[in-house]
């Protein structure tokens, strides 16, 4: 049994998809971020990061959303969410998912946690000032070089689509009008559409 | 044939060691960023995002450090540089990469590259003066949690290695003192006097 800690709006959400796409059998824990629970003691024993995702395996617990995912595909190989047995084609998968992980969700945080990387609120206020030029940005390079279409690999769903589509709820907050963008419009038109991503956001709703 | 594109000083030295360390048969192209090459017509046909590492393979270029690790070491699997046949094993291993370029190299980046985030001159001064602070509290994380010793996955050397020599090469400019952190400090000691390592630093220092 897996156990996922979330909090909705987060890229915990990638995560929580993929594991209902596997039929994985897991529960999930909902982390309130509105009291700070991320940085309670008990979550930190948990997770020292103070952070979610966190998936807790009966080996240990997981951190990462791309090492997550990955994970998560390995565990459950006959849902077919990754290449798994063709090296460059999973480095493909690995590249998109550390991109959106390393750049666009990095572009996306100074929007509300600047305070990560500066300690006046003058430097806050210009970080946040620059996300949606940051973010427009990312989207451009995944609509012109990263998602194939229809899904991010082509033909085949995965991970990478999951986490896209997590990814991309973002962009209307972060300032970027996701219709400037058809490729990446359409796909998120699609999965809002599919009843497993419509199953996992009523559970979070409802949570 | 594999061929990295790399610059000095830069994160793709991690691909380099481990292209080394799997007994690769490759080249290297070294980027010039006085002159802002990484940004040339002839580079961004080739890497559209401008930055390195980029591998060049016989399928296609591959770009992002956490996919490159991965991918060499699925591709020289006798090198033994990952537990590939262990998917807990492998996204710990995934977990510990994704930490390095998303949460250590971002804050890294906040001192030299601060006009990502930020278009006035205060703020990026601003983010220059956490730089300290964030990269020490990454490499308490890592001492505490997640560098088990005398390697990052205990006594299995792996790709983890190569990419935090990589990142602990930056500490002392980003302000903080390698010796406060005595597992990290360790590490590095044993890396820097690696033949490999020392290989592919003068490699890149002939270049």
């Amino acid at each position: 049994m897996l156990t996922l800690y979330y909090a909705p709006g987060t890229c915990a959400l990638a995560s929580h998809l993929v594991l209902e796409y596997a039929g994985a059998d897991y529960r999930t824990v909902r982390i309130n971020f509105a009291n700070r629970q991320q940085q309670s003691p008990e979550y930190l024993r948990l997770n020292p990061k103070g952070r979610v995702p966190a998936l807790v395996t009966d080996r240990g617990v997981l951190t990462e959303t791309p090492a997550l995912l990955l994970f998560i595909a390995q565990s459950f190989p006959k849902a077919n969410l990754a290449p798994l047995d063709d090296a460059f084609d999973l480095a493909r998968v690995n590249e998109f998912n550390s991109y959106l992980c390393s750049t666009v969700h990095v572009a996306h945080s100074h929007r509300m946690r600047g305070h990560r990387w500066a300690d006046d609120e003058p430097a806050i206020e210009s970080m946040k000032k620059k996300v949606p030029q940051n973010i427009g940005d990312c989207f451009e390079m995944i609509e012109r070089n990263m998602l194939k279409g229809p899904w991010v690999r082509g033909d085949h769903f995965s991970i990478c689509d999951a986490y896209l589509f997590t990814v991309a709820g973002w962009m209307t907050s972060d300032g970027v009008d996701r219709g400037c963008f058809p490729k990446v419009a359409d796909h998120y038109a699609r999965m809002s559409a599919d009843p497993v991503v419509q199953r996992v956001l009523a559970a979070q709703a409802a949570a």
